[in-house]
């Protein structure tokens, strides 16, 4: 155990410390370089923390982080409201929509299926996106989640949850990378880039 | 340049990529992960940074961070004050106490001379070194400092600027580390350890 020289310098350090991948060195030199900066650039980061922890929302549609009730990827006319992408968390989203390839709406479960993680179904927001599905304006859902065994187990409830709806399920694509090469490519994906061959366009 | 779903995420996003060592990637991840602690935790955290800076000192003697006028190190009267350790900052007191081998005092500098940087001997703790020396209490000033041009600078300038007073100057010793392997070694350090060579005490 090191030995601190100040113990408001030990209560800072243990705070940093406890954020994912930041051990106690890292966090050291974290408190370090807060104490180089200044008074106002370290209120500042204080207060974007609190702000961000106490005047967060959650869009009421698709549970995404949003500053207002409604998201702005929900509350845009020009998106299709009849596709509904699927995804984990708000990185997610954030990934999709900087692709430029989907202008369907999204529906953020906060997390997948993971007993070992005591994480159940009514833990996410699948409720809520059966009962947007029971709304009768969507055609299509697409499960975008990670391709782990906890992003299956999560799809296929999912889909057994709305199977009754007489929407179309999709998923997106498993297969391999774009750039990637072949000898290189686990295979397991290999093999699925096989069984869901799609059509060439030359 | 990702498009953040909420500008209030998108700033603290941005205070916290501000950290050395912290790209906007891991910084959302922090972010997200602040939002998943409680209220009071995340007070806590703000807080914690807040009063580190506002509230800490530095040790008149010294210089190294502490809560008192006068840091427990330099308080300590079981400590030899006749010998002064000069280091370039925190983390190194904490190094060299953590090795138990040393029962003399301190020199924070704060800083290696570094025109690179822009970092001159006035920005560093030396005249306030030279008044400790020039006291008379002192018999032996040890130079810890990094092995590299702006440590050997720095060492370099200080041990002109104490040459008057007549005192025992030393550096740490340089040579290969405990436990590694001699091919492995970079013959600059292999070259002085051979040197600098010491009695083999069997």
């Amino acid at each position: 155990m090191d030995k601190y020289p100040s113990a408001l310098l030990e209560k800072a350090v243990s705070e940093f410390a406890k954020l994912p991948g930041v051990g106690r060195k890292t966090a050291l030199r974290l408190v370090l370089f807060m104490l180089k900066r200044s008074e106002n650039e370290v209120d500042a980061f204080s207060e974007a923390i609190l702000r961000v922890k106490q005047d967060i929302k959650y869009c009421k549609v698709c549970h995404n982080i949003s500053d207002t009730d409604v998201c702005p990827i929900c509350g845009d006319k020009r998106r299709d409201g009849s596709v509904v992408c699927v995804v984990e968390n708000v990185q997610d989203v954030m990934a999709i929509e900087n692709t430029q390839q989907f202008r369907g709406l999204y529906h953020v479960l906060g997390g997948v299926i993971s007993p070992m993680d005591g994480v159940g179904p009514g833990d996410l927001e699948i409720d809520s996106l059966v009962d947007r599905v029971a709304e009768g304006q969507i055609k299509e859902v697409i499960l975008a989640l990670s391709s782990t065994m906890e992003g299956d187990t999560t799809s296929f409830y999912i889909s057994r949850k709305l199977s009754s709806f007489g929407i179309k399920m999709s998923a997106i694509a498993r297969g391999i990378s774009v750039g990637n090469e072949l000898e290189y490519t686990d295979e397991v994906t290999l093999g699925r880039s096989i069984l869901n061959r799609t059509p060439f366009q030359g």
